[in-house]
């Protein structure tokens, strides 16, 4: 199973996918830096005018919704559109979800018009996007992956899309198959941009594997994981966590990998 | 006193106050790390349908003109309205004050027609608020901390905000009230957006402490100096301050808090 | 020469220049750090009613197309038109020339009716704004430096811009003058914004001396590729040499300068 994962990471690697990210303006840098490190080729582009023909180059599109605002989202809908009509892979982070009424619009609206591949929040923004009754408190999470699970289950069905709630523990669900990851370190929260960058990583990997996209989201979170969790073993704190985060994604080996990777329910990969 | 000033820093630790921040595009990762690493939880969001939703679930608010234009301050506009009716503290940022014209208009308006709780900025940029005569070079401050404090002392009249000027000393002044912090370091100036982090620490200490804003913004200053400073001693240039000042400010303590500060006028904490 | 290339550093450190940037969202951190390190002053800024206003106080304008649409695009047109009125260089990076039709006809707008003084991209992109049947993969590059000098050639008797390609080696090419730099390290690829670094620098430079902008851009290139190459020395993967960057930038000496310096048609200089 582990090797399964790890083959996802190099084809990454090996055929290096172009990744279109419209995303908010507090992670860019740090997104496509990982990117980067992973082999894959970042883009971060939102003008109308070139909206389908960067989508037509790209191998998958990542929306996040962060810093969203009205012409944001309209370069969301034609990325999107294009994306669907090219038969290419596009994942969905709703950030702060259930913060307020005008994210939520707009997120019901990109679940519901437009089929995501994947979507990957954390609990709470899972929960407040096939419940809109929860409340959240900004862009973290107040609740835990685990009690997001049956909601995650419903959206699945209903969305189509692959659903990853992330956390301490990370649960990537779809179509009755279910895969738990307990990789990471809580000093990972400490530092902005960390669920985004999963969310791009998530991008690459799908680009990479457009056929198989539950499987290439649990290896992509799985990267995620074991980068962050050998990170965190040499930081004194967030600052040097986010410098050795993309130094160990850009080094890590095959046998770290194994060595460091807790996977449950490994027999659905 | 000293104590006094850890106390607020608890507070945030404590109660993790949500931060609203409108903020230039150059400074949102180091900002929101910054909050982060403090113990705070930053949201950065502009677009205009979810202004005044997202100030009623926020402690505070930093608005911050760096790369402003015309949809920037109309969200400002917004959510300052928002949070003037909410009877919660917001913090202006007047970055680049002074540079050109339109930065002048834009900030005399936020000025006069609305109440920043506090205002902090360079010895330059606060003059030219106060005077519209003065030069100033860009975003970096041609004029020292001291030549400003009389300035400061009638622009908190005017405007009836806690006056917050930093540099090599910072200056905090409110009615009658002042206290000096003589910590940081030189390389700290070499560093973008240190200026805009003072702010927006101190937009999360006034949100733990709405209701003795001088004190918390002397005691966001202090953590500022103090990290700065702790984190100058490790640092080998300014990409590696960057890195320990994250560190130092999410693992400051106590002990060291005390023995790091220089603190002058500490009779009136 | 080494000393002449050198000399053009200290320029910029004693008169620390002030660079307008209108800039991509991805790179405005790291090279509003990059030019603080280098002993520059940067300034992003966008707003119209602010563009021309700016332009005036600062040395030298930075034009970046990498995340443009039609409000920056517009920014664009009135700072160089400004640019181009006062005689000050205004420095041109054509990021993913060539991978949208919309990109492209604002690059031909950009170079047919204004006249950068300055062109800065990686092959594909130089290759791209000469000869729009180029294709490109995103904003790196698919073609070695050395590929693209016919075209550069080209491009400089077309447009009177010096024209820099940067690559695994650096040439800079203007009026039958060439100058090639063999310094880096191909981890550089692997950090977003390392090409958007070096054009930010070379508005730094040619601020400092406006009257030599051949000789300052290879200067620029010099100092990037040294301070990249001690950086790389040290780093243990992308995020690590980022930081070493910076640090490398800021504390490069005339010593450390000269013995790494790799420069070819140094007689040029």
């Amino acid at each position: 199973m582990k090797e399964r994962l790890w083959n996802y990471f190099l084809k990454v690697r090996n055929t290096s996918p172009l990744v279109h990210n419209i995303t908010n303006y507090v992670v860019m840098n740090t997104t496509a830096n990982a990117l980067l490190a992973a082999g894959a080729s970042p883009v971060m582009a939102h003008a109308h005018p070139e909206m389908k023909d960067m989508v037509r180059i790209a191998g998958a599109l990542v929306v996040n919704v962060g810093t969203l605002d009205e012409y944001w989202v309209e370069s969301m809908r034609l990325a999107i559109e294009e994306t669907e009509l090219s038969h290419k892979p596009w994942i969905l982070d709703p950030v702060g979800a259930g913060a307020t009424p005008y994210r939520n619009q707009v997120l019901h609206e990109l679940i519901t018009s437009f089929h995501p591949s994947v979507i990957r929040g954390n609990a709470s923004e899972i929960m407040s996007l096939a419940q809109t009754s929860v409340n959240t408190k900004g862009v973290d999470s107040t609740h835990h992956a685990d009690e997001a699970i049956g909601t995650a289950v419903n959206l699945n069905k209903i969305s189509g899309a692959v659903i990853c709630i992330s956390g301490a523990t990370d649960h990537i669900i779809h179509q009755g198959r279910a895969a738990s990851l307990k990789n990471g370190d809580p000093l990972m929260a400490k530092i902005t941009g960390m669920g985004c960058t999963a969310t791009a990583l998530t991008g690459a990997f799908c680009a990479a594997s457009p056929d198989e996209l539950f499987e290439a989201t649990v290896a992509a979170m799985a990267v995620m994981g074991v980068a962050g969790e050998k990170a965190a073993q040499l930081a004194k704190g967030p600052g040097s966590l986010q410098m050795h985060f993309l130094d160990a994604l850009y080094s890590l080996n095959e046998g770290d990998f194994y060595d460091t990777l807790v996977l449950e329910n490994g027999d659905q990969i």
